[in-house]
């Protein structure tokens, strides 16, 4: 692993952690000034207003009953110049006030800026892939091992 | 827009034109070797072997009656190195066998790399959002201007 690399890793670990930790401030500081987030949740972009907004964030952390488990697979970075990029696989579960236990496999891809010596994530993309069958169902229930 | 940027959406509108012109080949023109995919329809990932299979992708230009449509809101591109992103909405349309006409606004984010002084696009993830209702519907009516 390069040095990029390993500092790429950490801005994406300390982003876990603080969701994680339902940090809303954490997860702010990992972001550039501006950034476009595509949720799993609607609408279809999140603005660097709303993605930066700390309240939004702990409106979804207030849905979660407890902690939030946010993990990874084998995770894909590739870095040049002052520009990353990484992609994964990851696991979300926990308990949703109202609906119990929760748990999916989405897929995660993010870029990230080196501004001023420090990377920070300048767009979000996490997904599951729909049914082509008519049903219009968002797949929630696969896993890696299914590829 | 710097050479690299021109360079980059080049090779991006290559691979619209190649959806839109169902050319298996042209499509796969654009990808290096190894690359990853996230697409709408399942799995969760696309293996270089099944995203540069042209079989695969023909099956797929199969499912449509007669052209598809794939036009692009404002495209965001950074680039730095030999390493650069693009993310953009961006709407399909056309007639599905079988199942009439039918469109959609989606996210899509490139990853490109730029090897041997060629841009190819080394990662893509096109998604929808899901609605957080309970439902379990991809939400596949969305449109950039309710954000």
């Amino acid at each position: 692993m390069t040095n990029d690399e390993a500092a790429i890793r950490t801005v994406i670990d300390a982003f876990t952690a603080a969701i994680q930790a339902k940090d809303a401030p954490a997860v702010i500081a990992t972001y550039a000034d501006d950034l476009a987030v595509y949720d799993l949740a609607p609408p279809l972009v999140q603005t660097s207003r709303m993605a930066r907004d700390p309240d939004l964030l702990r409106q979804w952390f207030d849905t979660w009953d407890g902690p939030i488990h946010l993990d990874e697979g084998q995770i894909h970075i590739e870095a040049s110049g002052d520009l990353a990029a990484a992609w994964s696989l990851r696991h979300l579960g926990g308990v949703k006030v109202g609906d119990g236990a929760q748990a999916l496999w989405f897929r995660s891809t993010v870029v990230l800026r080196r501004d001023g010596g420090t990377w920070r994530i300048a767009h979000v993309h996490e997904s599951v892939p729909f049914a082509m069958d008519g049903s219009g169902k968002a797949l929630l229930e696969l896993t890696p091992e299914e590829q």
